[in-house]
């Protein structure tokens, strides 16, 4: 697919290159709100967090100039309508994640998550240092947007389900909710596959609409009260071991932005990245202790479950490649990740190996 | 020791108190220049590159009101001369690593490194949501400071030996760099310790001065050349796992600024810090084969020699514990890392231990 048959294919259609087309108004002195809109639901632990805080912020940081109304998910737009809205202007900016977007275009997954994919560490390395953002910059630019990183769930459990997984083909016929390429795995495993936001998940779940679900990691799961439906979860999981949240602004109106107001941007959403990845890390082990109090099963895949994930993960990821953009985004994340992978397993695993067999 | 002490023992003494007395400025509003002074040489990969950062994008996104003039080691003060001068006035700011001043307060380990501590994300973890912040806010006010942390270079290698190192007992009579508690650890096993600046440490190890030295990494470690003089390196090590570098700002200064200004440097630093500990991970990996291709052996150190470093850190740890603020950090510090690190081995753990085992 190539950029043409993209835009035709999408929703918004021309209206991206129009927006994308505008020259830089002249407000970039004045005061303005901008409005942000969002995937996620008021409310909902860390990931409305981290859109708060990118708003905040620059509105603080901007000392008038600029004021960031967040509207969250349904209040403006639907939560899966936020990349549409601000690609024609209809919002200034979105907080979210792109694995939602992924009908606009495949290799949005590299900048969201793909199965077996980056950590948090691994994606910053690409992103700032290894060519993520200038293909990054290249991709959004399609659709008249300016994309950066701004929070990170940490790895995301493998979720919850309404029997027990012992096989791969525990998964064939199975109603699960999970978004992106790792629903397009468990897709090829068998699955009947939801793409449902945060905020419809618990009735879903609740009215069985759907048999299991994924959500993020312990703490934002128990606030979402899963564990009243079902008490069977799998901690780690493949499909989002890093997952990026987006600040995703409209380029006509970044363009219009003075360059201090556009640097507040970019450094609110770098900080933004490290203090809500820390925020779920500093929640988890407390809420997945409660969780097991109340009398949760806390779950691992057995390897042969793992290996079909993996199988099912390469055809996934690997079918899009006809396409141009999506291939050259494969390659240097894959190059990347190989890079940073090495390293880190000699230094911070091999230091992680060293201080649990020595302090316990 | 108590607060008063460590004032009366401090090299700047009052100094400290009465920048910290001063009432706020009258130039909040007005464009300023202010001088940063640093602990690194100029130049140094990595470690000046987060010191620029912070000074640019200061400067860019106060769009003129703030112009930060960065002097690197050497230029206005001496590196380890930087915490006393920006407590003292001399100079606005400092970029550097704290574990330099342990002497101003033992305490300042904990908000840079602690002998098998936090690794990076533990760190952020602690720092933004643990209550590490509002120690931290205690601590550097005590010295009329200031600090954030604004930069990491992710764990550290074990560092460059002229001989095998097989038994904790071949530390003895080893003259070897290595700052903070680490290198009192290393003390605790018969070395003979010296805590160099960065910029002095090639021509020490050069001239025999020091038997061995650790840096920071392969890439860095490559750049100071110390693979010219010796071919024995450790690549996991003790000592740093994640290293926090800080930004930290005279608190006369600080509280003269505006709110939008101190925000701009709160979240320049955050985005620093994951910026900065990205940029040692994308080299690393290269840099490393490179050294091997070169000649260095690359070398683990036995379970014993982990087995001694453990027990001396656990020493080292527990000596200044008779100062009430430097255990209440300790126990926070704790805390934190017992809780982080149990989910981080559940969920990053155990999915990094899949990946490899399913993508080899």
């Amino acid at each position: 697919m190539d950029r043409r048959s993209f835009l035709k294919n999408s929703a918004l259609g021309g209206s991206a290159a129009a927006a994308t087309a505008l020259a830089a108004p002249a407000y970039a002195q004045g005061n303005r709100t901008l409005t942000m809109v969002s995937t996620w639901g008021r409310g909902l632990a860390g990931v409305h967090d981290a859109a708060q805080y990118c708003a905040d912020a620059i509105t603080a940081l901007t000392d008038g100039q600029l004021t960031v109304d967040l509207k969250a998910g349904g209040e403006l737009v639907g939560a899966f309508e936020s990349f549409d809205a601000v690609s024609s202007g209809q919002a200034d900016m979105y907080h979210g994640v792109d694995y939602y977007f992924l009908g606009q275009h495949p290799a949005l997954s590299f900048f969201s998550q793909v199965p077996f994919g980056m950590t948090f560490q691994e994606y910053a390395n690409w992103n700032y240092h290894g060519g993520g953002r200038e293909l990054r910059d290249e991709l959004y630019e399609i659709f008249g947007l300016k994309s950066f990183s701004a929070g990170n769930t940490g790895p995301q459990s493998g979720g919850w389900f309404n029997r027990e997984i012992n096989a791969p083909e525990d998964f064939q016929g199975l109603k699960f909710r999970m978004p992106g390429q790792g629903g397009q795995v468990l897709g090829k495993l068998g699955a009947s596959v939801q793409n449902l936001p945060g905020s419809e998940v618990y009735q879903a779940l609740s009215s069985g609409a759907i048999d299991g679900t994924e959500w993020i990691g312990p703490w934002a799961d128990e606030k979402a009260g899963f564990q009243e439906i079902t008490k069977i979860y799998y901690t780690a999981g493949f499909h989002e071991p890093g997952p990026n949240l987006s600040l995703t602004v409209n380029l006509g109106v970044f363009d219009g932005l003075t360059p201090a107001q556009q640097g507040i941007i970019e450094q609110v959403a770098g900080a933004c990245n490290i203090w809500n990845m820390a925020q779920f890390m500093a929640h988890n082990s407390a809420a997945l202790q409660r969780l097991q109090a109340g009398g949760v099963r806390v779950m691992e895949f057995p390897d042969s479950v793992w290996d079909a994930f993996g199988a099912a993960s390469k055809e996934v990821i690997e079918e899009p490649l006809g396409d141009d953009l999506y291939k050259r985004c494969y390659e240097s994340f894959t190059a990347s990740l190989a890079s940073s992978a090495g390293w880190a397993s000699r230094s911070e695993g091999a230091f992680l190996a060293q201080r649990n067999r020595v302090l316990g």
